[in-house]
């Protein structure tokens, strides 16, 4: 690998990282990831009626939250988080204190390499996000940093340093994440492929970031993993990760930082049914048509030198150009500022500790 | 697959697809290739002293050229033509009258998969050139047109037909494709890592294009597959597939074509000498930091409808930028319209051919 690294990353990151898991159900699935996930703190987001128990197995150290919380520590800004929809996950990530998160669905499970090891998905991401990236020209031998890899000739050595990791999307064995028409057409495909590969999305090229399986780097990209309007009294669901994946590469993009994807994979253990995963998602099947011109185009200016900066100035774009295309995107865009000040509300130096140095910004 | 190919690709473009080897020595190489060769043509181009006599083993079919041969095909306008530099490679190119070209160095040779299998390197190849690219949006499952996969949630449906693939390239295990330097840190290094992946490189993203396991369509790229000046009597070596790469992947974006990455891997057996290499390179290395920028900023009027008016646009751009950088850059812009003239003369149909429908430049 072009940088040694000599770290164990699994321990180094210990009290550096919460896993954040949005729920309707009893947590049974934490009994496989025991091994990986028990050093870790979690942090456990009611999805739905919060009169309802939720059941953690014992030995986990964890904080759970319902709407009624949400109600309370956010006040009226709180309307700003999904209800009835995974996306209220990212309520999760605002009131986290670690440098890193981890979020994985309640329907993923431990998955084995090719030699039947199980896989320690935790421990990748963190390597993935300890590791650089880099957006701006592509190694075909995929992640340089990675043991037994480096850049190939060609590759300019002005670039090998690298820039630092925010985002680490991982994916998924056996059920893939299609959307309601392919998995209606497809239903009995199965991911089998295990593709032994990480590597940096390139710069200025959008991707679809699925949060089953995602790690960030909270201090750098933290205030723009907001999940969105979905669910309960929305006209839409099942984008809310796409929603951030967008705003997320954009202010990466311009901020210097990096997206990886690949490893690790996951086990999805069941396919949502995919009759009701199409009435959420039509209308974000048609939107993104426009949605997709619309994030490639943003360009945000040199000024906005903080996630917080870049994701008002986003919120604005999505008014003035998306607010055409239906009268939801108006509520979005005015949603994504109570979300940033709620982030700034709970994280008081976070808008500090995000600036870049001077000249990062593109 | 996003897409059913019932088609056997290996036996379908037996006489669509010529392979192109450069070498200086006897092609014993090819007997571990021939029960995948033996169908198609070779087109042999002789590096170096012309009066060495190169032995072909029993049965292929081949025609051969040395530089007698090139410079009497040519006449003054060889002079485009690398002299003792597998950069002549680029001379089969021209005077092949097929439809795909595959070229492959003499040092290469059969690469198992995990299961022990032998890799068709050349069937993986045409699979990826008979299916399409993706560059205008990433797709985390890889390559969505291969049997198991598909587009994931959140990838627009209007992309979804892709566009023609233009370029397949190929990786190598065994000894990796480094440059000097790296060879001299890290001599033992090996690439052991198989993964089992193809993916489009996202428009806009520039890649190290290696030519040692390389395939294309001719008739949409071809006339951008120049490997430039190297070797005798020029200052560098070892950047003509490099040189070959960047053009092709700014007209590829042009004119919305795509380039694929991964597999097939070939069995790379030896690696050259790195001190050797280093002087081959050195200016290369340097002067890269300059070709990687200009490149990204190059800008093709809409009125490059072809390869030859994009490469002719590109040649311009090279002597009135890099000129200043070195004046070998003036020296190889001449000889890249040499080349464009030299090409329309052996491929007199090729500039109507390489015409795209209305609409198809960007």
């Amino acid at each position: 690998m072009a940088e040694p690294a000599t770290i164990s990353p699994a321990t180094l990151l210990k009290d550096e990282l919460d896993i954040v898991i949005p729920t309707i159900r009893n947590l049974d699935f934490l009994e496989m990831w025991r091994p990986f996930f028990q050093p870790y703190h979690l942090i456990i987001v009611q999805d739905g009626d919060p009169s309802k128990n939720i059941k953690v197995p014992e030995g986990f150290d964890y904080e759970l939250y319902n709407r009624n919380d949400i109600n309370r520590i956010l006040g009226p800004k709180a309307s700003c988080i999904s209800f009835k929809d995974s996306a209220c996950r990212c309520f999760g990530y605002m009131v986290s204190k670690k440098k890193y998160i981890y979020t994985i669905d309640d329907d993923c499970f431990v998955a084995k390499d090719p030699t039947g090891k199980d896989i320690n998905a935790l421990e990748q991401h963190i390597k993935n996000l300890l590791s650089p990236s880099t957006p701006f020209f592509f190694n075909t031998l995929y992640d340089p940093y990675r043991a037994g890899a480096d850049f190939v000739r060609g590759y300019p050595f002005s670039l090998r340093e690298g820039v630092p990791t925010a985002v680490s999307h991982g994916l998924w064995l056996n059920i893939p994440d299609y959307d309601a028409p392919t998995q209606l057409v497809k239903p009995l495909e199965r991911n089998t492929r295990y593709v032994d590969a990480i590597m940096t999305i390139p710069k200025g090229t959008l991707f679809p970031m699925c949060g089953m399986n995602l790690a960030f780097n909270r201090e750098l990209i933290g205030a723009a993993m907001y999940f969105g309007l979905m669910g309960d009294g929305q006209p839409i669901g099942r984008y809310d990760d796409m929603w951030a994946g967008w705003c997320t590469k954009v202010i990466c993009d311009h901020l210097g930082l990096g997206v990886k994807t690949g490893l690790p994979y996951i086990w999805h253990s069941k396919a949502s049914n995919p009759f009701v995963n199409l009435k959420k998602e039509y209308k974000g099947i048609y939107w993104q048509e426009e949605l997709i011109p619309f994030f490639q185009s943003v360009t945000l200016p040199k000024d906005c030198t903080t996630v917080q900066k870049c994701y008002i100035e986003i919120s604005k774009q999505v008014k003035a150009k998306l607010g055409k295309v239906d009268e939801y995107f108006i509520k979005l865009a005015d949603a994504m500022v109570t979300w940033i000040e709620a982030w700034d509300e709970l994280n008081p130096s976070g808008a500090k500790s995000a600036e870049l140095p001077n000249g990062a910004a593109k």
